[in-house]
């Protein structure tokens, strides 16, 4: 059993989760519970859910539409008039069943429902697992422009079950696997070392794996709650991976990227900044980007595509005064936040990216 | 000058508001400033208020449409819209200048706006100045729920203006008034015995009563800050108040009521209550009420409306386990919370309201 325990925001992963939800709900002793699913967690992992649920527990289904498409405003308003409907009071919770979608929409309609109910996740997508499932950020998109309206608020607790991942198709797990790379890149070379052996098919090693990735992200939320200083590392080929992420997501001609899979290249174009700005080593550069573009392949960006996302850069959450502000590496786990990059050396890096030879 | 000084949410009153507010401004270097304000203050109020910004601060205006039917999710969606279409960032600042609706819905976008920007609070009626300008609650309406969705974050700080209140209509003062009577119930029959003497046509007079409103809630928020026992005083009236506001709120037919008016129903409701099972004295029942109805009449409820009205209680916020809790007075600043009420009672109250004789 493995735990991170705190007042509020507890993690807790392994073979024992279940019985420990069950203590929770004995200890929260809320007034209604509520489950919220999308369409593929209602089938793939709800019926494991609802084995574990004490015998007695009565509780209510609330369903939202699968897809990245459906993280917005609208589905929330959705969500809130069915607790409404279903007369969820101040003591009801909320138990969070599924991906990023899931938990972080569904953390927002509760921080935010009756000035705020209790809410429990349980993510069952790698990226969940290892990224929402610690740090408490919630929210959802405004448009194409990600996560724009939201709070920080921890759940109650979080259980995570590696086993749900074999519900998972394989680029869901390949997009997840960005974030661990991220925390190899920012906190730890022999992590990112280790994670070629990285393997869903083995639940009990990937277990291990997937909680040095959740000890790293707690680590750094608990030394930087407030994204001060720190924190702002797990933001790591996210400036131009969400800008990346929101064009193609906008542009219905654009193959469509899944979250990791536009970090990952957000990646490698912050480990080029990084080589030409802060002398992140030329070798692994090379080392990181093969790596990189072997499991993800290499994107199609035209010039007219660079620019726009140039464009989006603007609206990234951790902007300031006007200035675009990027994390670059010294090295892997060495890091400077804040900086300031040029357009010009933006679109060398969509060079150097498109122009790479493995 | 009056002032309650806190590390978030100060709230300042008085001739010398307005060189604190350019005090906060330069402390605080927003990247961009924003005001809210519906298309009554800013025909009413905003020309006070930019005449009172520093001459070199540049700042954009945005205008949603006025009145309670407004304070929704959409109205929202059309803030935060805009917020970011202006390139609003994370040290923006959001002012806003309105009455409960623009501080409530304002409150909830800027606390929600990229998980929280600052906001500054100038509430320009009299319900906004003595109930919404302390306490950090925050929300919209959902469908014709009240306040069904928000947070609770205090503004930055609040300034209250009290020549504002010239720019209102006569039925938005007695609106806010019945708030400042709920003050003198819950916590000073002193202060209740003077409430006769408020006459917004003297501002140095009015100012006073505001501000001994103020000092009540903010004492009473400080004590209970998350409402576990003394704040849910703050209720007193509300249980009623705002199912009786909801259904007139929702049924066209129905003369509309503001907010006060409603609560003022639901305190002569409550007292009567009160008086059946908390002994608050009959004498103090027959003067309380002769008072409210000779300010604001005697609404007509058929006995239709009075079971949908009782129907509606269910969706209160303040209710757990099923059960509707109301705040009683054993007698003026004398409370019991969390009492239940049988229906049978409730439509006895409303038996006694509507065949009083003043």
């Amino acid at each position: 059993m493995k735990k991170i325990e705190k007042e509020r925001g507890s993690v807790f992963c392994g073979t024992l989760v279940w019985s420990i939800l069950r203590e929770v709900l004995s200890q929260q002793k809320p007034s209604k519970v509520f489950v919220l699913v999308d369409t593929n967690t209602k089938t793939h992992c709800l019926p494991t859910l609802e084995k574990q649920f004490p015998k007695d527990l009565s509780y209510q289904i609330i369903t939202i539409p699968a897809g990245e498409k459906n993280k917005t405003i609208s589905t929330c308003t959705n969500v809130w008039q069915q607790l409404s409907d279903l007369e969820a009071d101040r003591n009801s919770l909320l138990i969070n069943l599924g991906g990023g979608v899931v938990t972080d929409l569904g953390g927002f309609v509760a921080s935010t429902f009756k000035r705020g109910i209790e809410f429990i996740n349980i993510p069952t997508s790698l990226l969940a697992m290892v990224d929402a499932s610690v740090g408490g950020k919630n929210g959802v998109d405004l448009g194409h422009l990600k996560n724009q309206v939201g709070v920080i608020r921890n759940p109650l607790s979080v259980f995570v079950f590696v086993e749900f991942l074999a519900t998972l198709p394989k680029a869901e797990i390949t997009s997840g696997y960005a974030e661990m790379l991220k925390h190899g890149l920012i906190a730890s070379e022999t992590y990112w070392n280790k994670l070629k052996n990285f393997d869903v098919s083995n639940p009990a090693a990937a277990e291990q794996f997937i909680w040095e990735s959740i000890e790293i992200k707690n680590t750094v939320v608990t030394k930087d709650p407030t994204e001060k200083n720190f924190r702002k590392t797990l933001n790591y080929g996210h400036t131009l991976g969400h800008a990346i992420e929101s064009y193609c997501l906008k542009n219905s001609d654009k193959q469509p990227l899944l979250h990791g899979e536009a970090i990952a290249i957000g990646m490698v174009l912050a480990n080029y900044l990084s080589s030409e700005l802060k002398k992140f080593p030329k070798k692994k550069l090379q080392q990181t980007t093969a790596i990189f573009l072997s499991i993800y392949g290499c994107y199609d960006f035209t010039e007219n595509d660079v620019e726009k996302i140039i464009e989006l850069l603007k609206f990234d959450k951790k902007n300031t005064d006007g200035n675009v502000n990027f994390v670059l590496l010294e090295d892997f786990s060495s890091y400077a936040i804040d900086q300031q990059v040029d357009n010009e050396l933006i679109r060398s890096a969509f060079n150097f990216y498109k122009n790479f030879k493995i």
